[in-house]
């Protein structure tokens, strides 16, 4: 279902507003930028795919695997909990896609992607550089967990409104770029009193709407420059459209929504940005509550982990030994433990961690030999970090259904005979 | 230019004729695997495909990212020196394939892999195993540097016979499978007195020919067990037939050549394998000799690195602060230093590793800043690993122009304006 046909009319005022022109933006992108890129997968028409069918990808993601992904609208496209492999990283073609507006439809983005420019403000010597410019000043590349801030938002019992993700708004990738810092250092450092790192994304406004309802901006805590960084690359390929080409700032450790694609502006601010996306949206609103800029906001993302093999509804497992393994991570500090369980939470066992170490903000491999017998097993994974932050068995409630790490609702039902 | 079209006739006997055959394999390939795979993109028809123009990729391999690859051949398929990244690990759509025959046509070794069935012997209880078996015993995950021994060949001055590859027949990705020592022992272990461990391909042996002037077949020493895995994932997706789907043995710190692709049979035995392949192929055969089983075979990588950015000859680079990087790798032992040279090798400056060392079998992004002014400028690189080996001035010459680690032939000439 798409976000605007799965509650329609519920929200009202700008929350509403602004969901509508996303959906729009997301007609806007099927139609701009070359309409349905797989006409053999269904209707050409995005306004009838609603229902059981799978929906196509749209064109400026027709690149990614689409065996492996869920299209929820042309907007939101999650990856199959069983397309996640055990390769530490997540193929670029098997990466989720969320975007808040459509992105924007102007072909050098693609073809010139060096020309692209970034302004900088809130520093000593205010100054713009294109991409081509920022490739001189340094060199970083960073693995991390991507993840939507409402990746887990389907098991919220409330049904908050926006994309039911289960696990596969996330993924693990390597970003390159230039480090924030070296950048800072080119511009003779902040200004004196910032407090936040804001970036606004190069989507196109449409005209005779207030910018602040629209424009994809978001502030983040000045203690971000450590590890942030302006990103060309991903996965070791020129950074997509789908994820934010030609530029793209990277927040690594934070939901995906404070990494802006398409990144016009990078500023050093003393308050957070005005938009309605930093100011209202993303926030730790009660559920039922009104979203106020007085709730914390959605920054950092907590420790979590979920199992992905075995984890195929309609696979039955053979009976004897099952190897079990899915992926960790601890959030802004390094997975350090992961437990499991195959009796749905009553006793654990420590898993062993596979594979490379990417460093604290990548997710770690884990796997599990168990002998499991003919008959129903619940399979449960918990995480704990080097904070000593443990996965809580509770997901933490609030109104729009973001971060949830219950491992409880991530928890796998398999059948074995 | 094709392997065949290259020097035709001038090898004899059963080199000339096992050439012949993975030539006429890779046009079987073309046509049996659904011809051309990018009709857009030249002539439909191999034999016409010589000569400047770019050749079209084949259908097994019509996934690869075009722009990014060379093809030389059906069988050889190269990574552009700028198509590398930063990002440390090579996607797959750019990683570069070599196959010494044609791959296995069977449609089922795609849609149904896990029931790939592999022998193994040589062992206390010898037995076949499916993949879906082989996926109960255990999971590892390995970033390595995947490069065909022939790798570096075109700056060879005798001009050996096979592709001319430059840098580009390399990638560093990580495979996902099983540790050989977990499937040992299920099998109880190894038999006594072995000394290799075998491993033979499963592709197709035309009938009436010696199968041991055609199999693809290596023996490496039985130390290599140590970090082996029979591998089904390539960087988190299915195994592609290219490289060796549905399962490959790979060994990390070897070339290209000893992880043998649709691994059939692993076996620990007392000799070499008797295929051609073993016992003159891939041998450090002197210039203009004759191959023989007594010159030592070519298994282990050393240490080598070369500069990818800038190093596109068509470019010219702007003058002022240039950002010089490249990958570096230690072959056996981690790559520890690297250096750069902007004059050719007179002078030579330390340069910094950037992003995540993925362990001793992967290679290292570096980077160097410089200050170039305008004219030509040699950039070299020279890295040194942790047994303390610096990549050689020169090659190691040997007749068929096998593990080309010199940084003179790797190195770069820029023009500066």
């Amino acid at each position: 279902m798409t976000e605007l046909s799965k509650e329609p009319g519920k929200e009202l005022g700008n929350a509403g507003r602004r969901r509508m022109l996303a959906s729009t933006g997301g007609m806007m992108a099927w139609a701009g930028l070359g309409g349905i890129a797989r006409a053999d997968t269904g209707a050409a028409d995005p306004g009838a795919a609603a229902g059981p069918a799978a929906k196509p990808l749209p064109a400026y993601a027709g690149w990614k695997d689409a065996d492996s992904m869920i299209v929820h609208s042309a907007n939101t496209i999650e990856t199959k909990r069983t397309a996640f492999g055990n390769g530490v990283i997540t193929p670029a073609n098997r990466l989720f896609v969320r975007n808040n507006v459509a992105p924007p439809t102007d072909p050098a983005l693609v073809k010139e992607p060096d020309s692209w420019t970034l302004e900088v403000s809130g520093v000593a010597e205010p100054r713009s550089f294109t991409v081509a410019e920022l490739k001189t000043l340094g060199l970083a590349a960073v693995p991390m967990v991507l993840q939507c801030s409402g990746n887990g938002r389907n098991w919220f019992p409330h049904k908050p409104s926006g994309t039911q993700w289960t696990v596969g708004a996330a993924g693990c990738v390597i970003f390159t770029g230039v480090p924030v810092k070296a950048v800072l250092e080119a511009v003779g450092g902040m200004a004196d009193g910032m407090v936040y790192m804001t970036s606004t994304g190069g989507e196109e406004i449409p005209a005779g709407l207030d910018p602040n309802t629209i424009k994809v901006e978001r502030s983040v805590p000045i203690s971000a420059i450590e590890d942030a960084i302006l990103a060309w690359e991903l996965n070791g390929q020129p950074l997509p459209l789908a994820h934010g080409g030609p530029l793209r700032i990277i927040v690594p450790g934070y939901t995906g929504v404070n990494s802006i694609k398409y990144i016009k502006h990078l500023a050093f601010t003393k308050e957070q940005s005005p938009a309605k996306i930093q100011q209202t949206s993303y926030r730790w609103t009660p559920v039922g509550g009104k979203p106020s800029p007085s709730d914390d906001a959605i920054w950092e993302m907590p420790v979590k982990s979920w199992i992905n093999f075995p984890s195929d509804p309609d696979q039955t497992v053979q009976a004897g030994r099952v190897l079990i393994s899915g992926v960790a991570m601890g959030g802004m500090t390094a997975a350090k433990t992961i437990e499991v369980s195959v009796n749905g939470g009553k006793d654990w066992q420590e898993a062993a961690f596979v594979g490379p170490d990417l460093g604290k903000y990548a997710w770690r491999e884990f796997a599990f030999s168990a002998e499991l017998a003919p008959g129903t097993h619940e399979l449960a994974c918990r995480a704990t970090n080097e904070a000593g932050d443990t996965q809580p068995e509770e997901r933490r409630e609030n109104n729009r259904g973001y971060i949830n790490n219950s491992w409880r609702d991530h928890m796998v039902v398999v059948k074995v005979a």
